[in-house]
């Protein structure tokens, strides 16, 4: 294993009122957090007080499901919440150091759109700006984008290959001392540092330049989510950060040596990639008060939200079978392939019933659940970064605020006491506090022309 | 005429540096504008306390033009600048009552996007955001969206109009009172108040629903700049503001009267379209102070941007004819027709040599033009906006910061010591504020069935 740095990295994983699949119901969560503006000025201003690395947030562009009576019922399944760009966008101008993070699809979005809104939220932060490429998992997104299916998995990657290609280059439309804004000449960028992209490819065709300067990080920082062999190959060639979901330190292990392994072959250095998988942790001072915590959270699960939550991430419908029924073998589907095979894999080691199954991935959704004080917390997540089964983790607070205070007042403490977390930002941008370097730009400074005479 | 207000609407278009082509390189420009956050907070802030209506925000979705010198020399042609959703989400955070407008190409985006992002924006700030609606006049953003070739006016407009029908549908996704947040018996929302669009059109196909919440205004403010025929019967039948190019008292009351009678047709009151043609005011403390002004930016003017901005606003290339040449008839384009008969119009009524022209639009780009002393400009403003030509303006500041500190500091307080302008806001949402009725759901609650019982 390479050098890495001794401390983690901690994201906080923002859901509208917290990750739990009930926690809208909870005392402890802001019910309308979806399109409360205060309550997320409120908790980005509680994670960058605790340090976090940067804000995440996932995205959906269309609501998850077609059992109206289940989604009626939960907060979390895109029902209704605010846009994450323009959220990340107005987030910028209350906080100064943390990172922020929005998912955009590869798939129903513009490799011009998705380069320039980043870079746009890259300047307003002055550098913290992340972007967490996705495929689209969700069938009925196609519907609302003019397209009768959703493109099939393969489709779905070598377009995301391109896309990320197209992005990345755009985003190099200027050297970044282009704009020289020389008012006595009158030259306000330097002509000979502007490039045109002229991309012509199996998906897209794009001219550039992007109209927005070189962002403050060279590149926002590139993380990717799926899990699957396609997403991690695309993971090993691309991406910064990989969000992951793992829930035993051998799967977590094993993931991350598979997808450390596979840089080198893209001649990349294994420690340029942060695997930071999702932790759902539910803080008590004492065990019985976390238990209690979690029970009561669990309490508030309709049946109906579980079975149908289950069976989108599964990907298939499961009403013939009753909740005390073992969970059967699935077909493999078009949707998000690494969600869908940690169900199954979950479900075969334990033997576990519907109704268990769905219990178990309603709070974190198929992420790794931690129950108990925050010396507990602490030990497990120290465990699994000391044996390089991560670079650290996304923090999927179970119900916000409330989640998120207890997480940053118990258990970030006890890492900092323990030296695995910082006590301070270390720089300004989000690649300088991740310990990434800044991209250079593709065509070196060397092979650009002196400027012309004004 | 039908009653109306006693008082003009007053819009902030704000451009990166200023209006002028030539601002950047003026004292009183911030150079870098177009990636400075720090300024775009400060200048919100000036046209909040001076109570303007909104702020106006334009775009592009490519570099206007094609020679790279005459690009180099300028900070407004969309060179390099923030996106102007994300820009506006963020200066939500730093205003409570300004109202906040974009521009978004409906010939570049999918109707989904577009009515997600102004509706997350609306509730970010809390009922303040209006929707800039254009068709994309410049042909080579076709080209950073793989395609080939620009759209043909006539298909552009059929494809704006059922775009801005499909956006308003998915902003009724759901009832005002959908959201019914019931910890008690676990209701999120109604599901008798979820209605899916399933628009199927010549243009889309969208099922929907939105995954936001309706927004606070019923719908973001429509606004519409177009000002060809294929552009007035599109505001008449849908914009709740227009922002046009009218240069004389004459062309700007029968323009005013153009799309006022057109509303009718619509069954729509013509109280609720507001009139915003731009103004771009030089104002001095005395009038040898703005002609010096005005005659200092002009003389920043460089020849080959003067050309290039006329050749860019008239869709035509004027190589062939010294800049001492009479202006020739020129041919009808598939860009902005709206401002390319004024070119013509005003080149024709003045008889006026290529410099002229360019020297005349480069610093309004074809807008009014207004120098002078705060009386004088107050003056011209009233009486455009008791003749009927006007509802209000959207003011084009030279420079910025300096030319809305002008502004703000010398004309508004005028315009308020004759009644013409607020003192202080009159509500808390856009509409509000400029006397616009919230849009009714399009499906009556009377039609809308009990909730079921959870």
């Amino acid at each position: 294993m390479p050098a890495r740095s001794d401390r983690m990295r901690l994201g906080a994983f923002l859901y509208p009122g917290g990750h739990h699949v009930a926690a809208w119901r909870h005392p402890s969560a802001q019910a309308d957090a979806g399109v409360n503006a205060a309550h997320y000025r409120r908790i980005a201003r509680t994670a960058e007080a605790a340090k976090f690395d940067l804000i995440f947030l996932a995205d959906g562009v269309a609501v998850r499901g077609e059992d109206i009576d289940a989604l009626s019922r939960t907060a979390i399944r895109y029902v209704g919440q605010f846009e994450p760009l323009t959220l990340l966008s107005h987030l910028a101008a209350v906080t100064e150091r943390i990172g922020l993070v929005a998912t955009a699809s590869t798939t129903y979005n513009e490799p011009f759109h998705v380069a320039r809104k980043f870079a746009s939220l890259d300047h307003l932060s002055e550098g913290r700006a992340g972007w967490n490429l996705v495929t689209s998992a969700d069938p009925r997104e196609a519907w609302n984008f003019s397209r009768e299916s959703h493109l099939a998995h393969a489709h779905r990657y070598t377009r995301a290959e391109e896309f990320v290609d197209v992005v990345r280059g755009l985003w190099d439309s200027y050297a970044d001392d282009a704009f020289v804004r020389d008012r006595e000449s009158g030259r306000f960028f330097d002509p000979d540092r502007l490039h045109l992209l002229a991309h012509e490819g199996a998906h897209f065709s794009v001219r550039g330049p992007l109209n927005v300067p070189r962002p403050p990080q060279g590149h926002p920082v590139v993380v990717q989510a799926g899990s699957s062999e396609a997403g991690k190959a695309l993971a090993a060639r691309t991406a910064e950060i990989v969000f992951t979901a793992q829930t035993s330190l051998e799967d977590a292990t094993a993931f991350y040596a598979d997808v450390k392994g596979r840089m080198a072959g893209f001649g990349r250095d294994p420690d340029h990639l942060k695997i930071m998988p999702g932790a759902f942790p539910v803080v008590g001072r004492t065990e019985s008060e976390a238990q209690d915590r979690y029970g009561e959270l669990q309490d508030l699960i309709h049946p109906v939200v579980g079975r149908s939550l289950l069976e989108q991430l599964a990907g298939a419908d499961l009403s013939a079978y009753p909740d005390d029924a073992l969970v059967p073998d699935l077909p493999e589907t078009e949707g998000g392939k690494s969600r869908q095979a940690l169900m199954l894999t979950l479900a075969r080691r334990e033997k576990l019933t519907i109704r268990e199954l769905y219990l178990r991935i309603a709070g974190a959704r198929g992420h790794w659940t931690l129950v108990g004080t925050p010396s507990r917390i602490a030990d497990a997540l120290q465990e699994r970064f000391e044996a390089h089964g991560a670079d650290g983790f996304n923090i999927m607070p179970p119900t916000l605020p409330g989640g998120l205070d207890d997480f940053a007042t118990l258990v970030i403490p006890e890492l900092q006491r323990r030296g695995l977390f910082r006590r301070d930002y270390e720089g300004r941008t989000l690649r300088e506090n991740l310990g990434l370097p800044r991209p250079p730009h593709r065509h070196p400074a060397a092979a650009i022309r002196a400027p012309a005479a004004p």
